[in-house]
């Protein structure tokens, strides 16, 4: 088979125990279905900045633009969160989004069934949630521009959230192509009785509609949307919005369903490219203590096979892995009701790659 | 006693129905505590449009600037949903809220006991919520300057989020002074580690919080804090934010209560002037129809006697009335588990004031 290049990028905290154990799932797959995979790990985050002084080296974006996809553990941690802007973490987080054009994020929530009880729902609401929020990545209030002036009303700060058509229909498009592959129904999220951006957001989303007639569209405000995943989480199918909003909603999505730390995602440009991570952080914390759980970067190594390389029997092999694994009763500390009974990263790992 | 003018907006939808129960409560208040009320009505919303071709009339705001407060029903609907900007109820509500001054909302979340089971959260997850929601009302991204321009990837349409100094003070200043009243925890909500405004914001509240000593504060990122109201409810106290992730994040305090039909809001400015209203909308689906559930109304006008006017005892006789109304059982359809026993509207309203 082709050799497909994956470019690894551990990053902080718990971020290289998970992504070790995704590694251990690359090589495995290797071996069972004759796939190839060449990796190369990159420095990002703080890692970067402590070693080359940037959170995203020049280097680091070449051996991710040579590569097919990117695997990413999680960056961050309180050791950087005074630094100046330029130093930090995130500054490198939204660098490579915009860098490598990832205009897309998908993050997936879905109830894990040995799970339900972790929610703070009720599992009777909770009962069939299984929804993807669609959230556009590299537009925004994220990255208008941004700075301070004074006034005498003191120093004011500004930032400037822009949106154009092209990058709306992008995602709208993209949103709406998924909704055709699951259950048919979107939900585009806005707040267009307010803003303008919203409102040239809508009327994108009004004039593509048409295009996919088999698809049921609602256009949602912000502040409903956040009730309405309480009140009904599992009427969302795909939920399409733009990034400010994205970051919350997918928050507050992943959070209802109780399964944070098996949650991946995935940020998608044109093309099969993509860059793959677990929704949950780099956890400083547990870091470096063999606790972490690697289930949501071993899932994300399945989303980048099915989404990047179309690798549907590797990504199958994965998910079932893992089912079996936790339905024959295995977890980490984060999912464990018995915490006594908890095992660790490692085992974890070679639990999943010995199911496959 | 002095005569306490109040402007009486009842607006659209169940609006009309559930200020006229909350005027009865004014009427039994007199009757009972000797307090003189005077109240006004004026035109907004919806109706304003039809029967004066805006959605703020000038006669209104000169009966609100008139007035000490203002009891507000709602307004909206969707008969006016695809009208211009300018003739939406909306824009009418972001005119008043800038005209008035009204800078700070503030949404208490509290899980009424009775309805406990009502919240998509789990009952032990949701017990000791009580937390209030402080959002600025007059700044940032609702208020920027707004605009659409030409640019070769289409139309381009533009928000601008600003604040200054004098604006981020007044709000925390008030959200501290708050805390210091209640439970002594203050969580202020932004987006540091990507916005301007939010890291102006967070050097306000670090720069104030010393003068508040005995107020507990922690920063809280927005996304994590959507998380966090679903995991720890009960764990806050007072939550300070901007205006935008406040209309947000106040929607999910208020849904996971499973109590918002009874939720009262309060808008104040400087002094002792507000405007009060029900947390809940318009709900055209049901309006007059005596369904309604006039409690958050009811409930606006005790928080209007405790915060306007200082009618402290008056206060407590209605919020005691609700709940004693509530106690012996009679509910509303929304809040009704049996439908068939629900009450309408006006029994609702007759048997609080009886109640008295
Ligand atoms: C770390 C931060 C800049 C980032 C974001 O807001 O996009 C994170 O919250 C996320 O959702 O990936
Ligand atoms: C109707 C709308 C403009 C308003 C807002 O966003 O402020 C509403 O959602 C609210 O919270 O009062």
């Amino acid at each position: 088979a082709e050799v497909k290049k994956i470019a690894v990028i551990a990053g902080d905290g718990i971020g290289p125990e998970v992504v070790a154990e995704a590694e251990k799932v690359l090589k495995r797959t290797e071996e069972l279905f004759g796939y190839r995979f060449e990796t190369e790990h990159a420095l990002f985050g703080g890692i970067a900045i402590d070693e080359k002084g940037t959170p995203l080296p020049e280097e680091t974006l070449a051996v991710c633009r040579k590569a097919d996809a990117v695997l990413l553990g999680a960056v961050g941690g309180p050791k950087w969160d005074n630094n100046p802007k330029e130093l930090r973490p995130e500054t490198g987080l939204l660098g490579i989004r915009k860098a490598l054009g990832l205009f897309s994020n998908l993050r997936p929530a879905v109830v894990f069934d040995c799970l339900k009880d972790a929610s703070t729902l009720k599992p009777e609401v909770l009962e069939g949630t299984d929804l993807m929020v669609v959230r556009e990545l590299t537009g925004g209030i994220y990255f208008g521009e941004k700075y301070r002036r004074d006034t005498d009303q003191g120093q004011e700060a500004v930032d400037t959230c822009a949106y154009n058509v092209s990058e709306v229909e992008r995602i709208v498009r993209q949103a709406f192509e998924i909704a055709q592959k699951r259950r048919k129904k979107l939900a585009s999220v806005d707040k267009a009785n307010v803003l303008e951006t919203s409102r040239l957001w809508r009327e994108v989303v009004n004039r593509i509609a048409p295009e996919y007639p088999d698809v049921e569209l609602e256009h949602v405000l912000v502040d409903n949307c956040a009730m309405q995943l309480l009140r009904r989480p599992s009427s969302f199918d795909v939920i399409v919005t733009e990034n400010m909003f994205g970051d919350i909603l997918s928050d507050e999505a992943a959070m209802l369903t109780g399964s944070i730390g098996m949650l991946s995602s995935a940020s998608l440009g044109e093309g099969s490219f993509g860059l793959y991570e677990p929704v949950h952080g780099s956890a400083p914390d547990i870091a470096g203590q063999n606790l972490a759980n690697p289930i949501a970067t071993i899932l994300s190594v399945a989303l980048m096979f099915r989404m990047t390389f179309g690798y549907a029997d590797a990504a199958d092999a994965i998910e079932h892995a893992v089912a079996d694994v936790l339905n024959a009763g295995h977890r980490t500390g984060d999912i464990a009701v018995d915490k006594s009974k908890a095992i660790g990263t490692v085992a974890m790992g070679d639990l999943i790659v010995a199911a496959m």
